[in-house]
């Protein structure tokens, strides 16, 4: 990877007032602790595939304010059309270089509500200046990589190709989309530049606009098949599909007459399991059993699964609009909420946002995840303080509802999610260019963890609710500070 | 603008894979149309705003294949393991230089379902090499910008602020919708970044971080008043709100014996119209009645409507999330679609698609679009081919239903929308940079605009429809086309 353009301004305006904030008043070193997490697992599903690290390391590593930054910073006012900031604060910004401590998820790993996918610990002023460019990098992947994995899952392992630039949210919606769908198991795009960049497959051959410009749609299947014998897969919808399924039939036997195989079809309208069904009759009797249908056309994965149920004869799926823009969730709702502060004491004193809904009321400490198996696969995974340790009564409580508990079985093997990523502002190997890892060990990683997964957790409508809860100790004290912070009505 | 790096690559392989297709063809230059538009104005509204051109521009700019790109092209392979590309081809695109015409409705015009946004003319070859990244530049700007109108007009003249980059789909995702929502009629934005990049305002204060990282809420807004006197709007809801308005308030009286003025509160949770009623009694009471009140929180065009109705006591909107992703519609359909294509005789050849829907069967031609006025006001728009001119009955037809017709009234005048953008290859004077067509023309044009549509037009609740129709004479061709093309249903 060269190195990045730097990207700090890639911020909330309120951050750097916040951070001139906390200089003005000396207290910018003061250091805290943030957690990146989501409140509820997109699509009504149950749970979700982070990403979109990769990409966070590159803003962070690249992270310093250049003279044009500081210059336009500078041409910024008050109310009294006084500037914002001081002379002298914009020259700190200038030698600012982050120390942070930041852990995180590893791409790929399957993430549940309320755990931190990333945590930033250190200078108060610096975790506020991370804050959104994290939530929008973290955000959107994480959404796509989701999104994809549920696709993949309603395709039971037949190749889903992502197909979502033209409508994609601006050229980096594009980019990051492939690069995340890839991750969450799509097996190839028809993103040119996201291949090149990242190593992903590419997929495509012609559009009904090649067709239209022939003067017949044979004439414009033997063109391609001339052009490009090896990359045949014939758009058959252009005029009237089965026609063009017998056509394609007629190319292909003059294709493999020249030594070449075709491809398969591909449908993108009409009655897909209708038109799927007879095309395979088609083809099979023409001599082509092993030519793909391909179909697309607003495709998701409640459309594919309908699909696969109705027994429709497509063997590769091509997902565009509703996968890379997240159609029906576009936002995934990730917040980046102090969890602690340390006092003069060098000690961490816990903070917590209260909220009239509970499920927004935080998890204070220095949290770390724990994610518990035994022989019978995954039992429950533990969000607890690393400040304070894990009780000794093994017990999780849900975030949520304190009547709801599970004791950790005791055979049980725990691993921790989060791996340094940073420490004192500076890469850990693990996460270097060159490193292990890569989106190919990501897509690989989710592939594995859903696999772990209960079968109804993973399934896309009311799924089964994977045990996730508060470590007993935690979640006393955090009850705890409710009480003392609990407020009246309003009034 | 300094040069941008080229994205020629940024396009679906198919496109490539066609282009190889026209080049072994010997039809690479052979002259087409292609019209990029919409099918149905985005949200169940009546119209959108163009957006979008510009970043277009610097996309056409800067179009070349570079080695890197070459060179990942030539490891593209087909199912005999082949290269997909010949080595000659690759050695055209490295050579090649964009030559087409290309006219477009500049940013900040109102645009109807049906109506070029982009026409774009000239080398086939050429017109899909280019039709992803236009997309997808086009769609999600345009999107946006509509959106964004849509809120101002809720908001009825009150500034509207853009937050949408923590939630935004990937970084470009964000700087773009910080943009278009700015020409859609924003009066800021959040985003650093898009300040900079875009000369676009930028607001921000604080946070409920900041709050909680002060041993109590007094503290922290006395920290920020020492620290940014000139940039006071208090976030009063870290924990109870009514009280926090109060602390603002005392705090806020402090700030005045230092001679300076509280900007504002901002309320960020709870009923927003009964806390902004309530928070704005305790302003005025406490001796601050010019204090703004700020609102945020999934604020839409809906909500904001609703809170309007309800006699919120809110001066400035903060939306974020369902802006910048357009949450309840996240991407624009548009399409880009072949017209014509040009014979060996010169003419020009007009191309249809046919579909099952009568909405998604195109238009033929060499498209324009004429918007008639008269003193009544925007009387209709005309959708005509420039290659056959407007027939003389001065008659449109809707694309839809040809039984639905209107007469141009005799006194009224039109306007062609579609400007000339590039002629050859090379940017248009008016385009330029430093040129006339900025951001704040487009945001001025649009505003003017949406000003001049009736306003039942603009309703956000199944709107009146503007009458946009095809010239009677395109109609009479388009439909004998049709008839000589229909087929049988499928069987």
């Amino acid at each position: 990877m060269t190195a990045a353009p730097s990207l700090a301004l890639l911020t909330d305006l309120y951050q750097l007032t916040m951070a001139f904030g906390y200089w003005k008043l000396r207290r910018s070193e003061q250091a805290a602790v943030f957690h990146l997490f989501f409140r509820k697992a997109p699509f009504a599903g149950g749970y979700a595939v982070a990403a979109g690290l990769g990409p966070a390391i590159d803003f962070l590593q690249a992270f310093r304010f250049d003279d044009s930054d500081l210059e336009y910073l500078a041409t910024l006012t008050g109310n009294d059309d006084r500037p914002l900031f001081d002379a002298a604060f914009l020259d700190y910004l200038r030698h600012l270089r982050l120390t942070c401590d930041i852990d995180a998820m590893p791409e790929g790993t399957v993430a549940f509500a309320q755990q931190p996918l990333v945590r930033v610990r250190g200078p108060i002023l610096q975790c506020q200046l991370l804050e959104t460019a994290l939530l929008n990098i973290l955000n959107f992947q994480t959404l796509i990589a989701t999104k994809a994995s549920r696709i993949c899952g309603a395709a039971q392992g037949e190749p889903v190709l992502e197909f979502g630039l033209r409508r994609a949210q601006g050229v980096d919606g594009g980019l990051a989309a492939s690069r995340a769908a890839y991750i969450g198991g799509c097996a190839a795009t028809s993103n040119v530049l996201a291949g090149k960049r990242f190593g992903i497959p590419v997929k495509g051959t012609h559009a009904h606009s090649w067709v239209m410009s022939f003067d017949d749609e044979t004439a414009a299947f033997d063109g391609y098949a001339e052009a490009m014998p090896n990359n045949c897969v014939f758009l058959v919808d252009t005029y009237d599909t089965l026609e063009g399924v017998r056509k394609a039939v007629e190319v292909g036997q003059r294709l493999r007459a020249r030594g070449h195989e075709l491809v398969g079809i591909r449908l993108d309208s009409g009655d897909l399991a209708y038109l799927s069904i007879e095309a395979r009759k088609l083809l099979d009797a023409g001599g082509f059993p092993d030519a793909a249908i391909v179909a697309s056309n607003d495709l998701d994965e409640h459309i594919i699964a309908s699909l696969k149920a109705q027994g429709a004869k497509i063997a590769l799926w091509g997902v565009g609009t509703r996968l890379a823009t997240a159609y029906d969730q576009p936002a995934l709702g990730g917040v980046y909420k102090l969890g602690a502060i340390r006092g003069a004491d060098g000690q961490w004193r816990p903070k917590l946002k209260l909220s009239e809904q509970a499920v927004k009321t935080t998890i204070p400490g220095v949290l770390q995840v724990r994610r518990f198996e035994d022989a019978s696969g995954l039992v429950g995974d533990m969000i607890y303080d690393e400040a304070r340790g894990i009780d000794g009564r093994d017990v999780i409580v849900d975030a949520k509802d304190g009547a709801r508990r599970k004791k950790i079985p005791a055979g049980a093997t725990g691993a921790d999610l989060l791996a340094p990523v940073m420490r004192g502002g500076r890469l850990e190997e693990r996460f270097a260019a060159g490193g292990p890892e890569t989106i190919h060990t990501a897509r690989t990683r989710a592939q594995q963890e859903l696999g772990r997964l209960h079968p109804t957790v993973r399934r896309l409508l009311n799924p089964h609710e994977h045990p996730v809860g508060i470590d007993v100790g935690l979640h006393e004290l955090r009850d705890q500070m409710v009480r003392e912070m609990r407020w009246d009505f309003e009034d």
